[in-house]
């Protein structure tokens, strides 16, 4: 009795070498029912707070099953191989216990068991030690959606006790909001770790400041409003604002990327915001759709 | 009554971000029996000639079904979303109404009907109005493929009110057959916009003007026969002529690239040539095979 | 009835032109019941030795079936087109007959059978001699897939008369075992040309030269456990020797590449060491596991 027809594959591995097309064939070979969805395989090498942010980002649209994610410096080594129920079963996901994992399942309304991947009768044998997106979290992937339960994988561990994800938060000082980009897509445009309900008090214009200088944020309500020579502020597709341009590159235009700090000046209105939520956190289900 | 189980995808969005992963994860989850093949996702960015010349050179190899295509500088603005059918129904291309679709559908013989993509409960509900790929286009794509007619996704459109797409077509001046480089291939060969018919009166050796220099094309018939140091002149896979150098990058030793000017000196046989048909329109029907 | 539901292909044609697209769109239509796995398609162009490593790399891994392989500098000219069964007909391999097979070949066995391509009857009809990929390699795969015969696609030929691979072996000279970086990965790791058999009587420091330069590698069992500075020696996810440092590339603290020259200093014990198999030589079959 098959379980799972879905395996979302995330990964650091690139696409010049065949480690990805090597992971699908060990999938396709012990669990051939099922489609591998790539979600990306562009990690930047060994940034975990990235592919876990790339993970979060794309969570809810996910179709329910497995999702594997393999994006592990400490291969081999200390850290823990791990799966994480979620749902009460709804959807599995499966990789190193190193951060990864976890603004992904936060997303998705947190865990509800998690084990240890230590029954090597689910791994395939190994000549080295490296590999560990074939030789573990592929084919304890498969064997999930073959039908394998959760508990046969090895033993359950308190998800409180999982590596947690670390997703910067905004903070107040000194009459700014301190804001920092989490994500430069492939177009430039920069997402912040900003909810729009923490500076709906702003006006329309709203003043910046990266690296000493000083820009001006227009609100605008799609990519296209924005004005030649203009940085607009807008809702992006996931709920977060960012930063763009007229059909180019705010990223190039601003000189910032990912993981630079951007001041966002709060005025006379600053004071007594309500910061709400952080955009990154929902309780939305992996997959859930109208 | 599922009616296609094909979608071909093409897109601006790279490989690097999540993008493509979650448009394939939409349509999982709407219409799971369903093969997503991808065309490409690395058109230059917001460069809707490169890609509806990208789905044009593809569009008489692609399966039948629909054809999902996203490059979209004009996303969430005016332009409009909109479904072509061509083949009196075989296939229908889904994208925004900016010219991208356009030079496929001539390819294919022309649209039979269009309808504008305004009947919302086809979409998926969206934080930003701003990936209109996730929200709007999948999911009318596998809403058609489970059997949606295409007058109930909106209002139907006269399809001679549809944006075209741009290709340039050669013409005579001075003794020479201006032509413009179409596209540069992973290899570094060079498409021109010239049917093999429009300098078929021309002999083995072909004078050609570029940039102000002045090289020789010999005509091969195919590209191992290029000799070293020579400019071969070949019917390319496509049934167009390419500049292409032997084991190099025609592009790199000639110093040009997409969109620039080659001028073809015609000579005395100039004057009486019938230009024929440009090489970038058939009459061909997608997915038509022996 | 068909014979095989899996085709694995790899190539270098890169992924911003639509070849790859156009190959999976052929495969669907003549073919549908095939998933078709990329391997990977970013094989430098025409470099047809790494192309044979990347699929020698994977052959034991791919499942059974139709192995599509396209690295072919001489396309439409002298090379003949060739398919090569393996396992008494567990897979068959199709491509050029220009090396690029061979090496997956002999990793699973050798060849049982092997055949020309020369029954147009299989192919597509061609605008162009040059996109063998699309004409002839993908109609070949999907009709082997559909059930016909090997037989049918043209006349069988002794498999001694194929192209062999070019894969380095070591040799000694003057106390130093000399090998080749035979890959660098998307992490930067070097792949060696060694056995851990051939260098199994050393110690734990083993000394390195490469370009006149001396480093001491040190054998550790995970890339983790390879300290800050070091130059670690370990037992690859292939079972070959590769160089590595802690998180970060050793081709770029090394400074060398593919197809570069390292000696290992043999020291005392190296007289008497029997350099034992190549590691690119084993029996495994295709898609054997346990």
């Amino acid at each position: 009795m098959t379980r799972f027809d879905t395996i979302s594959f995330l990964s650091d591995y690139g696409t010049t070498d065949e480690f990805v097309g090597v992971v699908h064939s060990v999938i396709r070979q012990l669990a051939p029912h099922v489609s591998v969805i790539d979600v990306s395989h562009h990690v930047p090498e060994h940034d975990v707070r990235s592919g876990g942010l790339t993970l979060a980002r794309s969570a809810q649209y996910l179709a329910p099953g497995v999702v594997l994610a393999v994006v592990d410096p400490g291969v081999g080594t200390q850290r823990r191989a791990i799966a994480v129920e979620v749902g009460d079963g709804a959807s599995i996901l499966v990789g190193p216990d190193n951060g990864l994992l976890a603004p992904a399942v936060s997303m998705v309304g947190g865990a509800t068991r998690a084990v240890v991947l230590s029954e090597e009768e689910f791994h395939l044998p190994a000549p080295g030690p490296t590999f560990a997106g074939r030789d573990v979290f592929a084919p304890v992937a498969a064997h999930l959606c073959n039908g394998v339960d959760l508990l046969e994988l090895g033993p359950e561990v308190d998800p409180v006790t999982l590596t947690p994800g670390m997703i910067p938060i905004t903070r107040e000082e000194e009459g700014h909001l301190i804001a920092e980009v989490l994500w430069t897509d492939h177009f430039g445009n920069l997402q912040l770790n900003v909810d729009p309900a923490e500076i709906e008090s702003l006006g329309e214009r709203i003043e910046l400041r990266f690296d000493g200088r000083a820009r001006t944020g227009i609100r605008r309500t799609a990519y296209d409003e924005i004005g030649v020579g203009e940085v607009g502020l807008v809702v992006d597709s996931y709920g977060l604002m960012s930063l763009a341009v007229n059909r180019g590159s705010a990223a190039e235009e601003l000189g910032i990327a990912t993981g630079d700090e951007v001041k966002i000046v709060l005025g006379e209105a600053g004071d007594d915001i309500d910061p709400g939520p952080t955009g990154a956190v929902t309780s939305v289900t992996l997959g859930a759709k109208p």
